[in-house]
């Protein structure tokens, strides 16, 4: 039985947890390192000049030294004429000679032999760079707790200081416990996690300059978990416990920390990332991470990486957070702050952010993520055209590079825009939710292009029906894809003998979700073949990809499913061919012109895509 | 002589110089490493996953696993019992037993010795991770060109990839030259110049992930040069060749660029940042930087980033700009584009940014700005009051809790910012314009405290008659500061035997600018004992602090100048006192409750700074 002790506000919790930590917390140790290495890392006390830059008079100009004095009633009409010992020849960058406090540039002087003839006067340090002009010795340069930049290194040298005192890295020790956890590179039974959270948690914290420990897997005893910490916290400047991802397992985090130290807050009103634990041991911040990956991350960047700037005194580096219009109604509790992984395109001026996964466990929504919204704790979610915070994951820059590809999947979309991003100097960003979603996208302005594949049930005809139905206007562009194979995917050897759509009666079918292309398929193959969708046993399961339906059908959640040959090749199932359908890109005709869009139809075009999808097989490409 | 062949706009010389670049670019070399340490790296193919995540349906609570089909009619009214064949306890994480097919939650179960009753039908595959939710075997994770985050780590490793293929980091050779260039360590003879420029460099490039050799300096011949140049074109990626500031120098680099390779463009309409030579030799980059350290800092940021981003095909970073009212008008050639050293204050909701040194050495002035305001080239300038783009160098959070000082200036400040960065959760950000300036400032809301010793040439009394003059509505507050004392620095040993402010007449005096207090204190003296201005050598020679007085003094550029003990103290200068003043904190009463300038008047009375000050001398605090 699991128990949230609290559901408390991610600020109060935050807030709360550094006032308590603050007095407990011991200063870093610190270290005398070179200068010249010593970029990003943190001072330990104020830094004062040893010399002052310049440490001499140096010239600024190419000319002559003089004294100012000399020249005082040089002008057009009456030129000052200075003998040898009155000037010396100088360089940029010479010392100005002793007794000398002016240089004249080189234009501004005529020469009659060893003589040199002025035509104005010139001022006391005129083009000097005076001793101490950018430093003066003793000034301080940095005071403590201050991050070096690389200009700071340029200024700290240019002082005189090549050693500087600092404070060591972080150390955070990194405990990962669970009965079902395995170590990267071992190969994963049934009920095995891999214990990838650790190696996700410590890129972050290098990132953020921390030194990190990652320690054995600790299995799920009160005694085994407790001597992990004790080791944790000795040998660390924080700890983080993460948790597993069984519900019920931070009570024992929470136990252990407890009984060695205090627990501040059990329990955040964040989601994902909720059954945070937030203690104290030797005085050391301990944390108690959730075991799902997007929650273990966010937990990170929320908690984790505020407490330990409270070490350093340094700010974690601000997010950036841009504002976009979301694209459809996404629900979220009251009671939660909700962090909604998005795509993010640019169309028309403005960003348009589509939700993706929103499961605590869905890490490759997260890395694929060019940004999450923020759905305050008061808000019952956001209505389609909202407008949303978004903390980008991803430069603006590129996100204002890419092609927005919305609607039907294939996997040739992947090998597009890795294609792009090799050959060109646009991204491609694409979201699948099938085909009408893309339609509906594009009449929305949320994405440049749509790929659809729609049959007219009426006519046999694929994609222009639909066209004309949305666009009666003619605003937009088909542009000719692929013929693809659609077929069904049956489990190796196909045990159940499935020869046709009528077969489908026989076995449990995993279907794909409403709108999309595959599923229009499927219910013109059963009228076609005069069979009922309450015929079909699992019509109602949806998925969402090609590949997803095969991932089910080859581990035995379904017997059959509709879908492209490349998806049934990859998870080598077998493919019943039912149909050869045309798989095509609806274009706004006036975004035909955007560069990124001609470089999308230019890559479907080109040698290399052609050569890729033979290598997959089941795609026919249209005469060029 | 030195000719600047082209005066490009930014944006024209990097673009042409990366169309000119792209097609000679040859890609990087690649390495397999593990993906744990990959972290900031960037693909060289795309990554697809070997096994689906999860890999087996897990149950996603605790409870019981069942035959969706067993629980079918269920329900309040007719409960469904299941004997102990129909159904396994499961915990969270655990596979889902062969042939079963849904979770049902402990707490929706009554169990009956070994029966369990259900008064809920589930439905199939409720509460269970299907296998393949989050990535599906096969399926591309990343694409070539990507930037693996933290969250990439986890999915690769989720997805069964324990290594990946990446590009090897960009490596930048940095070449110093120049004969006036001595190593970082040496102590420098007059006329030798630092080489720290290349350190600087190197801590920006590996900041942005390059590898970076910097060579030995080399001196300022065309073969050394050209041999110097041939050699990091063959070891690197990329090289830079810092041309020292000895103008006409950059026409080196040219020469032997033009000699091995071709040169895009020498000269670009920035400043600082104009003498930048863009040229290609072994196909490789060949960046000619100017030797001026904020030049070399701003032809990094402005071309060498982009440049080499061209190689990894990842955008640099993105700047976080802000915007922010300029505190003082800017005159700015219209043939430039000015990057503006600035300070940033935020005071009552707005951002103002205080312009700093604009001279193209001042490297100090770069490790102390807060940002970069960006003056366009069609510009003249910027009036007090307009709004400007600032590139922030800081945190912004960091700047949002500075307190900012803006008036007259006593190393003391320096002191107070050094000890809130260590006892507080605020940061001091001071500007040194003078007493009159501080208080034109607080008059403008520029400043939340301005730091003043003004002396009333009618009456002997400090700060209180300007306060009144120039508040009179009462809306200020006199924090008393400290009594220091003033007096005339001179060489050690007094060599013109100064005693009083009667024989300044007799020396070459230093003075600070208008509107300070010290100036001010010298009109006063000067009137009493019946002198003129006009009788002072140097009297319009004007420098900005106590300490670059002190400074020009001990390097002889001038005999003797007014300024506090101090400073004198720290070029072991003598000091003949001759006047005790207040310098006193003027602050508008109603941000006397703002928590930063509590904490800054706290750390004034704090023992801390009381024991700092008894240290360096010439302070009298006040009674406590």
């Amino acid at each position: 039985m699991h128990t949230y002790l609290e559901n408390r506000q991610l600020s109060d919790a935050l807030n709360g947890y550094k006032a308590f930590l603050a007095p407990m917390l011991k200063p870093l140790e610190t270290e005398i390192i070179p200068v010249s290495a010593a970029s990003g890392r943190i001072t330990a006390c104020a830094v004062h000049a040893k010399i002052s830059s310049p440490h001499f008079n140096a010239c600024a100009m190419d000319g002559i030294a003089v004294r100012a004095a000399d020249t005082f009633n040089a002008s057009e009409l009456s030129p000052v004429m200075l003998n040898q010992e009155q000037y010396r020849v100088v360089d940029t960058g010479d010392p100005v000679p002793e007794s000398f406090d002016a240089v004249i540039m080189i234009e501004d002087i005529i020469f009659h032999g060893d003589c040199a003839e002025l035509r104005a006067a010139a001022c006391a340090w005129q083009h000097v760079r005076q001793i101490g002009e950018d430093i003066c010795q003793g000034d301080m340069i940095l005071p403590s707790y201050t991050k070096l930049t690389p200009s700071a290194v340029g200024a700290l040298l240019a002082g005189g200081i090549i050693q500087v005192e600092i404070f060591k890295r972080v150390r955070v020790g990194i405990i990962p416990t669970g009965d079902e956890l395995i170590p990267i590179g071992q190969s994963p039974k049934s009920g095995d996690i891999i214990e990838f959270n650790s190696h996700m948690l410590r890129a972050s914290l290098i990132e953020a300059g921390c030194e990190v420990a990652i320690y054995d897997i600790t299995r799920d005893s009160l005694e085994a978990l407790n001597n992990a910490l004790l080791r944790g916290v000795a040998e660390n400047d924080a700890a983080l416990l993460i948790a597993g991802s069984s519900a019920g397992r931070d009570d024992y985090t929470n136990s252990v920390i407890s009984k060695n130290g205090a627990v501040f807050c059990h329990g955040i009103a964040i989601r994902p990332g909720k059954p945070a634990v937030l203690g104290v041991c030797g005085n050391k911040p301990v944390i108690g991470i959730p075991g799902y990956p997007v929650s273990a991350a966010i937990v990170l960047e929320q908690i984790v990486l505020p407490v330990i700037s409270l070490l350093t005194k340094n700010p974690p580096p601000a997010a950036h957070i841009v504002n976009a219009v979301i694209s459809r109604k996404i629900v979220s509790g009251l009671k939660y702050m909700e962090f909604l992984r998005v795509k993010l395109g640019y169309i028309r001026d403005r960003l348009v952010a589509i939700p993706m996964a929103r499961g605590a466990g869905a890490i490759a929504s997260l890395a694929k993520a060019d940004g999450v919204a923020v759905i305050p704790c008061d808000s019952e979610g956001l209505d389609s055209g909202d407008e949303v915070e978004v903390e980008l994951l991803r430069p603006l820059d590129e996100i204002l590079h890419s092609v927005t590809v919305v609607g039907s999947h294939d996997p040739m979309l992947d090998i597009i825009g890795d294609i792009m991003r090799r050959k060109s100097d646009y991204y491609l960003s694409s979201a699948h939710v099938g085909s009408m979603g893309g339609i509906m996208a594009l009449l929305r302005d949320e994405a440049h292009i749509a790929p659809i594949h729609l049959l007219d049930l009426a006519t046999g005809v694929y994609n222009t029906t639909y066209e004309e139905k949305h666009f009666p206007g003619k605003e937009t562009t088909l542009v000719k894809g692929v013929k693809r194979t659609q077929g069904i995917m049956v489990q190796k050897g196909n045990p159940k003998g499935i020869m046709s759509v009528s077969d489908l009666k026989n076995v449990t079918y995993i279907n794909r979700q409403k709108g999309s292309g595959t599923r229009i398929l499927l219910d013109f193959l059963l009228k076609q073949n005069g069979i009922s969708a309450d015929d079909i046993d699992g019509y109602q399961n949806e998925e969402y990809t090609h590949t997803a339906v095969a991932a089910k059908i080859a581990a035995g959640n379904a017997g059959a499913g509709l879908g492209i040959y490349a998806a049934a090749k990859m998870f080598d199932l077998d493919f019943i061919p039912v149909a050869d359908e045309e798989y095509d890109f609806l274009i706004k005709t006036e975004t035909l012109d955007n560069p990124m869009v001609q470089t999308f139809i230019e890559t479907l075009r080109s040698e290399e895509l052609k050569t890729e999808l033979e290598k997959m097989g089941g795609y026919e490409l249209y005469e060029r």
